[in-house]
């Protein structure tokens, strides 16, 4: 798909949205209602993501596992939260190997039924304790309105599983998790700053005592939930009988935890920091870092420029994910804009004039146009590179990062914040309660989307109900 | 679980396996009947296994991608063969988000029919071919006797799909996919040696033109099928129109292939190497391929010897995977036995008397008891490991390879090879039908294995029928 394809941020973002993912061949809806097919280009995404978050997981003791795909679905009904929150929106299976069965089986909406009824059976003693598991899934939720990446009904993640033997020691993991594992991979590896703090009772997770998550800002002020992290306390233990014997004898429910993100962060991804020339993708990220376009008119040059460029990526393999582009059945241009499309951060072009001078020629992904070109020295174009790919990291992330704080507001008065909301996010002194956050989300369509961690020292006043309180809420419509 | 409780494989070779597959912890039932549970051990050696595979699909070309679990009912029915080979194993959705749904859904057994929906909308010109996709995913098929690992309702694969432009390059697809892929892997790294050749028409994927397949023998003289690459010819193209225009104008049916291996090597693995003891793993595949085990009686021991296993260690992360078990609640036997059972190839100990000497002690998983433990100087004691590994990986392929060439047997009269197949492979000159396989099976419970590639030069008779031919099988019973 041409550049021409895609529609402007500034006239149809949500279009522009689906014609990046078009364009960038990242998936494409299949003939099951709701159900993507990620594409190869989507899908070596998701292995980056997976591949960093897995490493964050292991690194900080966890094991991975797998559980069955489905469900009975008497597990389910177990908690009553749980199946108030799931049931209305899960896949049934009533019939297998020719035959009705006597129980319906549901596909898995997320899994801490079906694995805390193994770990009734795993845990005896404090010894057994913690149990850190972790598992790489898919999993089906009916939507009825989808929207690829963001919202389908089967989508890929890992959901991690904790068993602890006290309150404090679980709520060590979930914020851990939140922060070494989630917020560091997505600022780091996605270039993408995310508000981290608590959800309120009416955005929290079904059957929790407290939901925590990192909350992304994308270009159109909206707010993308990135990853959450579960204090289930001892609800889904008391359901599933998960106990322990402690070293002093008692007999005690468990802590449990859970957490998850899932091929959303791909959308988060790609609507944090695309364009409308189409997709841009942060370096650490990126499948491909460096696509490396030779130029020529005829044989002879042809020749020349391929060994030019043989001699120039020497020992990349290893140092840089990076392609040759050869095909000699597409145009130059095709091809620089085809990989500008999807996204790769740094194109090389090597031509005729380029072996003549000692240069090759650079283009910045996220600098499109004259900004980002730049002719650079043969000798010490390894070097110019991997410098050049940490500072591209590095301005993805400031950029977004600007962005942010340009659409981030304050308000004092409820007339203040829906104008302000609009635009993005509004940060302000909240002492509402359920009801309220209802009256809000059916007026403004925002929600408060994290209590932010780091909150102020000096009291404030209630944009809302004009009570003093020392919390401030963050606000915006979301994803 | 105590090495005791393992039944040893003389006595019961199938309780055996269950008891290596408990006392490992590998893998144990779930609430869903034929679902497993598949435990922190068990899924490290998955992940290895993947691991290996997966660099294997991608140097060979392959890119990874993602189709949805549930398929449109209609579609499994579109090929003859596919649809009475899958149908009555199938899982079907009938109720999701509250209704019933207009179409039943099933739950993928295998891809070739989703996956060739895609491909009919995506392949065009001769310019769009080869496609080559690889898909990690979770399958299902409503198994009546599932044993853990070998045969269960779900399990994990890979399955690759390809889609080529001649008949030629498709079948020289599925022979790379045997012998590069496959076949190196298994033996390269599981140390497993395996038989390639041909299916008979009988034992063919349902819907394929030729299956070729990969085949280990256990240590009870079966068959098991550890890999298989089919030519569907155009089979699937035909069903859901996967055409292309050739450079001549000319539109044709694609030639497409489809290949798997799944989360029964790990039963393969347990049971071609595994003792009475407990598992045994090759060093490649083993998820930790040392553990070294402190001993001490106190607590100035318990630093001393700390602090030399310290010293010992230095330098091997990155270089082994390995353990220190430095827990002090359970005894030094008791680790011991623990990772004797777990199949980790190298187990280091050391204590005081180490120490004084200046020596460890080593225990090779793969010769259990005395034949196996040596003293080696703490000099030079990492080269020494690193040696061994290799020398244990090799040892393990050896000693399946001598297994199988023990237990496989010719054979000139029926009588002779009833016999013979009792107790392992016979390779034969055959000459029968499918109606003659029907009946050896039935009289035998043997199958035609594969019809290998390496054949003879010279005519034999045919074991059955009598009859001349140049054409060997390989019959066994299998798992």
């Amino acid at each position: 798909m041409a550049k021409e394809a895609i529609t402007p941020r500034e006239k149809d973002y949500s279009q522009w949205y689906l014609d990046i993912v078009a364009a960038a061949d990242l998936s494409e809806n299949s003939g099951v209602r709701g159900c993507m097919v990620i594409k190869p280009n989507g899908y070596a995404i998701w292995e980056a993501i997976q591949s960093a978050l897995d490493a964050r997981i292991k690194a900080t003791g966890h094991v991975n596992a797998y559980f069955p795909l489905l469900i009975p679905k008497s597990y389910l009904m177990k908690e009553a939260e749980h199946v108030e929150g799931f049931a209305p929106e899960v896949a049934e299976v009533t019939r297998a190997g020719g035959e009705e069965l006597a129980e319906p089986l549901v596909i898995r909406p997320t899994s801490e039924t079906i694995i805390g009824a193994s770990y009734a059976k795993w845990i005896h003693s404090w010894r057994d304790l913690p149990v850190l598991m972790n598992q790489w899934a898919n999993v089906m939720r009916w939507e009825m309105r989808t929207r690829p990446f963001l919202r389908t009904a089967e989508f890929l993640w890992q959901e991690g599983h904790t068993a602890h033997a006290t309150d404090e020691e679980a709520q060590r993991e979930v914020l851990m998790i939140l922060h070494d594992v989630y917020a560091d991979m997505v600022e780091k590896m996605m270039a993408l700053p995310v508000l981290r703090g608590r959800k309120t009772d009416k955005e929290k997770f079904a059957g929790a005592v407290n939901t925590y998550a990192i909350e992304a800002m994308m270009q159109d002020g909206k707010a993308l939930q990135s990853g959450t992290s579960h204090n289930l306390g001892q609800n889904f233990a008391r359901s599933f009988d998960i106990k322990y014997t402690a070293a002093d004898g008692k007999e005690e429910y468990c802590w449990t935890t859970s957490w998850g993100t899932s091929t959303r962060l791909i959308g988060a991804l790609i609507m944090a920091h695309s364009d409308d020339d189409g997709l841009v993708l942060p370096p650490r990220i990126a499948p491909t870092e460096i696509v490396v376009i030779p130029i020529y008119k005829n044989d002879a040059e042809r020749s020349a420029v391929l060994s030019a460029c043989e001699r120039l990526t020497a020992g990349w393999t290893g140092k840089f994910r990076w392609k040759l582009d050869d095909r000699d059945y597409v145009t130059m241009g095709f091809k620089s804009n085809e990989w500008e499309v999807r996204g790769v951060p740094i194109r090389v072009e090597v031509g005729p004039k380029d072996l003549e001078k000692g240069t090759a020629a650079i283009a910045r992904r996220d600098r499109p146009g004259k900004a980002g070109k730049a002719f650079v020295p043969q000798e010490g174009l390894t070097d110019h590179l991997a410098a050049l790919l940490l500072e591209i990291q590095q301005a993805l992330f400031d950029r977004a990062l600007a962005f942010r704080e340009a659409h981030t507001f304050e308000a004092s008065t409820y007339d203040d914040f829906k104008e302000k909301v609009e635009q993005g996010f509004v940060r302000a002194y909240f002492a509402g309660d359920r009801s309220d956050e209802d009256r809000i989300q059916e007026e403004t369509k925002s929600t408060v989307r994290v209590i932010p961690f780091d909150q102020p020292e000096a009291e404030g006043t209630c944009f809302l109900t004009g009570r003093k309180t020392t919390q401030q809420a963050v606000f915006a419509r979301s994803y």
